[in-house]
């Protein structure tokens, strides 16, 4: 509670705190499984950060909420909101129990890694060389998600880690980006990291 | 308890078990969230028997697990499987959670299909047209989620509902795909299933 009690109050519209907790959860169960996958810590640390993240995005929705219902029929339809959220928040703790498996150091065992592995979506790390197109380019320009069906959750840079990196993080040579899409997704962002493919999505041309 | 007794005994590995269960609780978050956003009640009864479905995978799961197990090392890898299919089990019942609100017909609030619009990745409607390339072909040859980031995870074929669709699932004209991606990914399959964009993916030649 003490750090609902420190939160500073920001004034947001319940839309925003919604989707800003649609987004965090989504982007929490794909780091849990990238941390799993790795056996990162630090990885498995920040879905714990965003899990509290969540606390106070529910509580900020719940207060917003209450707030703004001025009669029976608004104060119906915002029970739907909260009992949305609690199955968001419910989603967050899974989230945080899987990266817990990681921080609590036990071996987990070989089928782990293998499901995130070889499920339909996957989680894999792409190593960009200074040859790729990817260089020097915004995630907001390049639209992975879009032109190669690849979501980027996080990046290691050096000894640093960005996670769930926005439209206007430039990728730089050496950059290990971390992606969630299929198999044949993931293996052809590698192809364009390695310089291989040198164009990306729409255009095409095999490179040298 | 009692569809866990009738259920036939199917000999699969455990790791087939879980990576069903991976690719189950997916498909269940993504329907779930369609079912809200159109307010389809058959969409969400397709969530409650998947999450009847992920009972009885689980059940198989714990009884393969501790079946295997044969000394206290494996024992303790076997948690942490056990450990790993109660959060996705935790994810499931969330799911269901959501598509109960549609069931219960209680009218939500507008912001719920607001943020399921404008997230990060949102779920669309796409119809697909007599003249499009689409037609005529399979999940599996197209490869959409590769090609145009767009997860397919349900087809409206006249008045009958295919939920996740396998690889072999061909498409016809007048199919209604119900599809997970950014704005931008839905966009473009919205093209082509018009027929505007006569190419998918990596060719790339502007039609008619």
């Amino acid at each position: 509670m003490e750090d609902i009690e420190e939160f500073k109050y920001e004034p947001k519209s319940v839309k925003e705190i919604f989707i800003e907790m649609k987004n965090t959860v989504e982007l929490m169960i794909d780091l849990a499984y990238a941390s799993i996958l790795f056996g990162d810590k630090e990885i498995a640390e920040e879905v714990l950060d965003l899990e509290e993240r969540m606390d106070l995005l529910n509580y900020q929705l719940m207060t917003h909420t209450v707030l703004a219902a001025r009669n029976v029929k608004e104060a119906e339809q915002a029970t739907t909101i909260l009992q949305m959220a609690n199955a968001i928040e419910d989603i967050s703790n899974a989230a945080g129990d899987l990266a817990k498996m990681v921080l609590e150091g036990v071996e987990l065992h070989p089928i782990i890694k293998e499901t995130i592995l070889e499920g339909e979506e996957i989680i894999g790390r792409i190593v960009v060389s200074p040859d790729s197109v990817l260089v020097g380019r915004t995630l907001g320009e390049l639209e992975l998600a879009s032109n190669t069906g690849v979501w980027i959750i996080a990046v290691r840079r050096g000894k640093r880690w960005i996670f769930g990196p926005d439209k206007e993080f430039r990728i730089r040579a050496g950059d290990i980006l971390i992606g969630r899409g299929t198999r044949t997704s993931i293996d052809q962002l590698k192809e364009i990291a390695r310089g291989v493919i040198r164009v990306i999505g729409n255009e095409r041309v095999r490179g040298d």
